[in-house]
């Protein structure tokens, strides 16, 4: 089964971009390890799909991002106000991503890259479509900017499945899911779930 | 000389606590790793004083520390609207962090514990009176509570000195501070600081 992963790179205090969407802090980190690919070239041969939410799309593309989104790959956006369809190079998409991301994995592909931002990667998460997170924690604080994690993402058991360090301090942290809740419901029992290969 | 470390244990999504105070979710982590003591032993015998916030200090009594503190050292709680001076046990203070922690540096003794919250932490390290950042960073997402590092954390470059991984899947992170600015002076360079011993 295809799995969905939210992975991003983080600040130590959860940012993954400034306020203004900039990661001029995160290229300032990543520049002290020149050589060091962060274990994306590896990330990026398992993926051929990438979901993004309107706003993250927008940052990038301030930033830099071809309209056509993350070349060689389908890169699909979510947004509730402009109209679905494909355009541009990339396809957006109106539905709820529990509905998408439920028919997409129905569909034969490698796994699928949940790039953000952190409320499109909340909806997953409480739709229970996220199988993987995967933190590139950089050693800085930025103070503040746009969280990876949102207040109010379901409360949710991870299994910590690598932690592998590369130049310049950064960790490379991939976690699996194991499960969530909604907020409000913490007395429910957190079960462990069985270990996936 | 005397080292003050920021040491908290931390949800994923970067919560100290739930939003009352609480670490049940922490308790619930580290009961799947029983005769893990995730590097407590080694660091409390590296200190021999703690200094934490009025609200830490109230959300602690409320979970079960007893008024005197945490046993065996000098307990210091941070306080503005509390008399200062030595009570149950502890030693009240009203002064800025920074002017008593440089004080406090130009005595002997062991490493400083500042233990939280949030709150005290900024000030500390807007004062640039914090040398190491230790996290305890748990496998869970609890979703909301009292944050590690609330938003306005001035900038701070940090250097990975270690990470150890204990049963459960909770990293110990811990990273000496390099260099730290305050928000509004974004474009000061970021000078990498000379390894300490």
């Amino acid at each position: 089964m295809r799995k969905v992963i939210y992975s991003v790179g983080t600040s130590l205090d959860g940012y993954i971009a400034a306020p203004d969407g900039s990661i001029d802090w995160l290229n300032r980190v990543t520049a002290n390890a020149k050589d060091e690919d962060f274990g994306m070239g590896a990330f990026f041969k398992r993926i051929d799909t990438v979901l993004m939410g309107r706003r993250t799309y927008e940052h990038a593309l301030k930033f830099g991002m071809g309209k056509d989104g993350y070349p060689g790959m389908k890169n699909y956006i979510f947004s509730r106000t402009l109209p679905p369809g494909e355009r541009d190079g990339v396809e957006f998409v109106s539905c709820e991503i529990a509905d998408f991301v439920s028919k997409l994995k129905e569909t034969s592909g490698k796994d699928i890259w949940l790039c953000g931002g952190g409320e499109l990667a909340r909806q997953a998460l409480e739709a229970k479509a996220v199988d993987e997170v995967t933190l590139g924690l950089t050693p800085i604080l930025i103070g503040s900017g746009i969280p990876a994690f949102p207040s109010t993402f379901p409360e949710t058991a991870l299994e910590l499945a690598e932690c592998k360090q590369y130049k310049g301090g950064t960790l490379g942290l991939t976690y699996r899911v194991v499960s969530s809740k909604m907020p409000g419901n913490r007395k429910t029992k957190v079960t462990k779930g069985k270990k996936k290969g």
